[in-house]
């Protein structure tokens, strides 16, 4: 029986699904602005679709590789029967985020150009609301899919009269029979989180492939286009620049989309994994803990959408007043949030340690975010110390900019850190390592929980750049330029906090789903045990056992009973401290992997825009009358090379991002996966923020020489500065986000492979 | 009582001291040139001489400074008494060897250059010969210092008759009275590894300040006077020029030197203890395990001389051949080495075990260098790579650089894991804990075994480089020039790979100090449970002693002598797992800490070099005559202004190399000192390697470039180019090398601090 409270959880996801089909509703409803307005925009949606049809032709044919794969594995009795299955809805619900998002942004930004040509606070509301589909959708979809599954199996398949049945149906080789409701949330709990895969596996193609495609456009659009043909930004007869709109959509809305739908998923599933498994828990309780992360999620899916509506600005806005009155909706919704849960907190639904370590995240979200604006505006000092090295030149613009990159590292690093000892110590008091992780899940929740109206301030950035594009290629008023430039700004103040965010709520996700790691590791050690004839699995001196204890034990043996081991027995029997070499050589495999992974990311963009450069050089050479303007450029063409090289430079990287961690696992164990996601981690959070923060001050130090300093645009500095600029794409849209999928994704391929590493390992 | 074949030992120093003496004698006696090359020798030696006279000053003020603290700290019982003039020793030591090694040098770059105009072999003589003096003072020093010190130690203060006044006589307040010969061993070793602190801080001046000082003086030289001014390098009208020559000695010998001093001393310390601290072992053979590090280090030394004298080549070697004459001299000794290992080992006076560990030393050593030449060497694909990218401007050329170097980590990283755990294994059988770290310091020990030539053949570069300098600027006839720029690109070549030998040992000597620090927490565990009025230090639910066992033990409580604690009494009590969120917080901040110190370095060139280009500005307009050649160029005042900025610059980065380790102690004590000093090594040793080869291959793509592909040089492809080495400049020889001295300086500190750690520590 699940609680009755539990029924706020899909109801909230239901909610959100509501209000983003009335969201998308009010902007349909929308006028669309003139004839070419609406060409325009059905080029880019064209484009961005078929993009997406061709992403999800590969992804499909991946996951049909990877589900015959866990289904072979299942049947060998290393993989849970239920994977395969969740496996794909997962990634359809990740996928459909994505459709949605994108459709409803490709919508948006015409009528958010025309919206503008009336009114400023028109036009915010028009691009917010389809940034809020976006939000929505991917909050309500993830929720939806968890509480779903948890009905099933808790109601449907874990119950005494169905269980044999069901599972001997499957025709599968292990049958939990017997074991107790508690023993029960757990088994439930630790199969779901090995559900986020289909998600991670999306999130890979989405997030890597979409940014590949986004930077080969933008270079192809404006290497050949602006600098070689000498037209300016977003002109029509650039073959490319329907393929750079599209990039926006495609990087910006789905990508962002996907990563943090993998997130959101991943943090709930793994809290709630560490929930059930809290030892000493009786039945409610138990329930309670398991629940607790999706209601903390459900309720912020509410506060979210009254966050949407709490935004709103005046005509006349400056871009101060712009920013504080998004900061209204997202800063209202969280600061609601607390209130709730400090008044469910009181009402003891939840501890007040969880509390704390909901705050923790919050706060370590905010922090984050902030800094990344300190170190990427131009109204401090790194940007315009880059701006300034722009006078002796391009070097030392590219030297100024990889050392602010690599000493902003700082603060996210000491902020993650303290928002994680904070929730570890809030909610275990420093003494119990099972509540503490557990908090930590919570710290990764709560920086999630009201992600329904952030991700609509992300999603709110490309729509507002794709609206001005439109004003830009329809030659809409002067003014219609100015207030979507507004909108825009206000759009790259979001995207920068949103990125900082997303990497610190991916290592938070990524540390959860670590400590969960082990639960996993645990449900099939004790498989192994029931399976094997002597009734136990012995690591190490350590036979682990799960009905019945060993007989026989020799000298220096121990044995632990699973359904009481507690974390260190497993760091005992693993030997999982830092001074066993194996997990040492996981550590250094761990930190090398983001470094190759960034390579292949960045040397992918390279090679596919150079694909654009010569498609574009080819119709410019071939297509009569281009420059006049009465040829006209087969968009279409762009987007299609862009894409099919964007989903041809996945393969390497998806490959080995996969099989590293499943190779690590059989030829190093467990202490070698755990060294390698402990080093991963690490590594991956600082190398992501360093490139976030290099490419985001390159970027801006661009557009601040642009706005007239240092001889403004055309000069040598300026020169100087878009080699920065230029360094600085594939670093922040490419490698730099690549670390967030990297990090969450090895993390969930060790845990759907846990029964692999437990039953096969060498080490 | 020492055994008897411990005298190799100090013999051995003594033979590395007396042929540095011979070989700088034969180096002395060759003609110097005409009194033009003496005259520009002399400003070179003069500015070298300056700029070390300065580091000095600055490094004396520091090191009293630290000779105050570590004497209070001793004073208060949480620090040994002999590491404050310990650190004296090894500091001095280690600068008199930079001090003999650039002396060296500067003498023998102008003779060099005139042997060159009679005979290729004659000018390899000199120089490879001028180098060795570096290597075997540096060798040389380094084992005297641990063998005095080992004598003095064992022989006159730890005896049982001594031990009571020696102590008291300083005024200490701890006294380990009554302890056995083989608990003596223990705490002589442990304390002796504290010794290495004064190289790793004098290392870390002379590297990184080094570092900052030669790339000042570089850009110095090239932007103003090369660009501005228009005269070719190595102009003496030029007034950085000769701060430039300087820089190649500061930065190449000196700096080099002391890196590798740090590594060297530093490995056999920290094996010794590790040696002494092994189980079971009876008295001999604890004396054995004690002296096998110093005693294959010393037959090393021998083996090295032996190969000095293997080096030499026809008139018309190739540069293919000229290569194959040196690698007969590093090859050569490593392979007698291996020889006479294989005979002890069957002698039984060190285990099969043991020499499987050197040899997986010696391999990985190779390895890393070979895969460095390939990354960095344009007769491969990643430096022509970089050239072609040069077709599409600047930024394509920084992208690809970058994506080389972050791919190029792959090698190192999976060499050096193979090399733990083949060394581990070997040593232990995975099985043995203590064997089996004992064996990775017996890595680090082995790859280090033959420095006396691989440091020759590494100080072969510089003066090389010099010597082709020296002839430029006395205008010595072209086939000259011709035969100094054979021998400047297989010091080039010896340059690259001894820069992936130097991290690589770093990095198994950083391992190795991690491992002793354990020892080293051990030891202090004993003192402050003999201080304390129970007879007990409790850590967590464990109570260590030393002298007599706790008479009450709470539940849950456990008692553990440490005369026979292992490593999983102490990661059980300090909960070393990697679980613990407070070792994850370390590290976190290990990872980041490598950034940080690196934009640090960076960004202290960019400033240095400011300063440089003002001066030489300054010069130009000031002093009349200058480009004509009649009025003399202040040379030394640029040398000064270089030295004085590098000091200046070194101030920050050195305190907090130093600050972070002991306030990680105090904050988050020995879990979180575990964690930082793992994070700092992993994420360092892919940092630098990645820093390394990317700057190594812009260099040469740039050279590639310049023999004529490409346009050649003054084309635009060219220019791009110079902009990829002008970033590689400061990555390649400061950033990336000044990771090999964090990851080492911060273990070494974290091992002198110990005793505070475990005193005062929070949690």
């Amino acid at each position: 029986m699940v609680s009755s409270l539990f029924w706020i959880v899909p109801i909230s996801a239901l909610f959100a699904l509501l209000f983003a089909w009335i969201f998308y509703k009010s902007m349909i409803v929308q006028e669309e602005g003139t004839d070419k307005m609406k060409e325009i925009a059905s080029y880019v949606r064209e484009g961005a679709m078929a993009y997406l049809k061709k992403q999800y032709t590969v992804v499909g044919k991946i996951f049909i590789i990877l589900v015959a794969l866990l289904a072979v594995l299942a049947y060998m009795g290393v993989q849970n029967p239920f994977v395969p299955v969740a496996f794909l809805t997962g990634g359809c619900f990740s996928g459909l985020c994505g459709y949605l998002g994108m459709r409803t942004a490709t919508f948006a930004s015409n009528r958010t150009a025309w919206a503008a040509s009336k009114s400023l606070n028109k036009a915010l509301q028009v691009a917010l609301r389809s940034g809020a589909v976006m939000g929505l959708v991917v909050v309500g979809f993830g929720l939806l899919d968890i509480s779903l599954w948890f009905l099933f199996l808790n109601g449907v398949i874990f119950t005494p009269e169905h269980m044999v049945t069901g599972l001997k149906f499957i025709g599968l080789t292990f049958v939990p029979i017997g074991i107790d409701e508690h023993q029960k949330l757990i088994e439930i709990t630790a199969t779901m989180i090995t559900f986020g895969m289909g998600a991670s596996t999306q999130a890979l193609f989405a997030r890597v492939g979409g940014g590949i495609f986004t930077k080969a456009a933008d270079v192809g659009a404006d290497l050949v286009g602006k600098i070689e043909a000498g037209i300016p930004e977003d002109d029509p007869r650039n073959p490319a620049t329907i393929a750079d709109n599209v990039g926006d959509n495609v990087g910006d809305v789905a990508g962002m989309g996907a990563d943090l739908y993998e997130s959101y998923a991943g943090s709930i599933l793994a809290t709630a994994a560490l929930g059930a498994a809290l030892p000493s828990l009786a039945g409610a309780d138990q329930m309670k803990a398991i629940v607790a992360p999706m209601l903390v999620s459900g309720i912020g899916i509410l506060l979210s959408i009254a966050g949407v509506y709490m935004v709103r600005t005046k005509e006349s806005a400056t871009p101060k007043a712009l920013l504080n009155g998004l900061l209204l909706g997202t800063g209202g919704s969280s600061f609601l949030l607390l209130i709730v849960l400090a008044v469910m907190a009181y009402a003891g639904w939840i501890t007040w340690g969880v509390f704390g370590a909901v705050v923790s995240g919050l706060v370590a979200g905010v922090i984050i975010g902030q800094s990344t604006e300190y170190f990427t505006s131009d109204g401090y000092k790194p940007v315009q110390g880059i701006a300034k090295q722009s006078q002796t030149g391009p070097a030392t613009v590219i030297i100024e900019g990889i050392a602010i990159g690599m000493f902003s590292t700082w603060v996210p690093v000491l902020v993650i850190v303290a928002g994680i000892i904070a929730a570890y110590g809030f909610a275990g008091g420093f003494h119990n390592f099972a509540f503490g992780v557990y908090g930590i899940g919570f710290a990764a929740v709560g920086m999630l929980s009201t992600l329904g109206i952030t991700l609509a301030t992300d999603t709110f950035g490309p729509i507002a750049d794709n609206a001005g594009g439109n004003a830009e290629m329809c030659n809409l008023p002067k003014e219609v330029r100015e207030k979507t430039d507004a909108l825009d700004g206000l759009g790259n103040t979001t995207a920068a906090t949103g990125k900082g965010f997303a990497i610190g709520s991916a290592a938070l996700t990524a540390l959860a789903l670590i400590a969960a790691y082990m639960e996993e590791v645990k449900m099939w050690l004790g498989r192994m045990a029931d399976k094997s004839p002597d009734g136990f699995k012995q690591i190490g001196e350590t036979l682990f056992y799960k009905s019945h204890a060993p007989s026989i034990l020799h000298e220096g043996q121990k044995a632990v009973d699973l359904g009481h081991a507690t974390i260190r027995d497993f760091v005992s029997a693993y030997d999982l401290s830092m001074f066993n070499p194996i997990l040492l050589a996981g550590l250094f495999i761990g930190a090398m992997m983001t470094f190759v992974f960034c390579a292949m990311a960045i040397k992918a963009v390279g090679r596919n825009a150079g694909r654009m450069v010569d498609e574009v050089r080819r119709q410019f050479r071939e297509i009569p009358g281009i420059m006049e303007g009465t040829g006209k450029p087969e968009y279409a063409k762009c987007v299609e090379i862009a894409t099919a090289g964007a989903q041809k430079e996945m393969v390497v990287p998806a490959l080995m991002a996969i099989i590293v961690p499943v190779l690590t696992g059989i030829v190093f164990g467990v202490p070698g996966v755990v060294g390698l996601l402990a080093g991963g981690m690490t590594t991956g959070f600082a190398l992501a923020s360093m490139l976030n923060n290099a490419g985001g001050a390159w970027d801006n130090a661009k557009k601040f020489i642009e706005r007239g300093n240092y001889g403004g645009k055309k000069s040598e500095c300026h020169k100087a500065s878009v080699v920065g600029d230029t360094v600085g794409d594939p670093s922040k849209d490419t490698a730099g986000p690549a670390m967030n999928i990297l990090i969450k994704l090895m993390s969930m391929v060790a845990v759907v492979m846990a029964g692999v590493t437990v039953a096969w390992s060498l080490f």
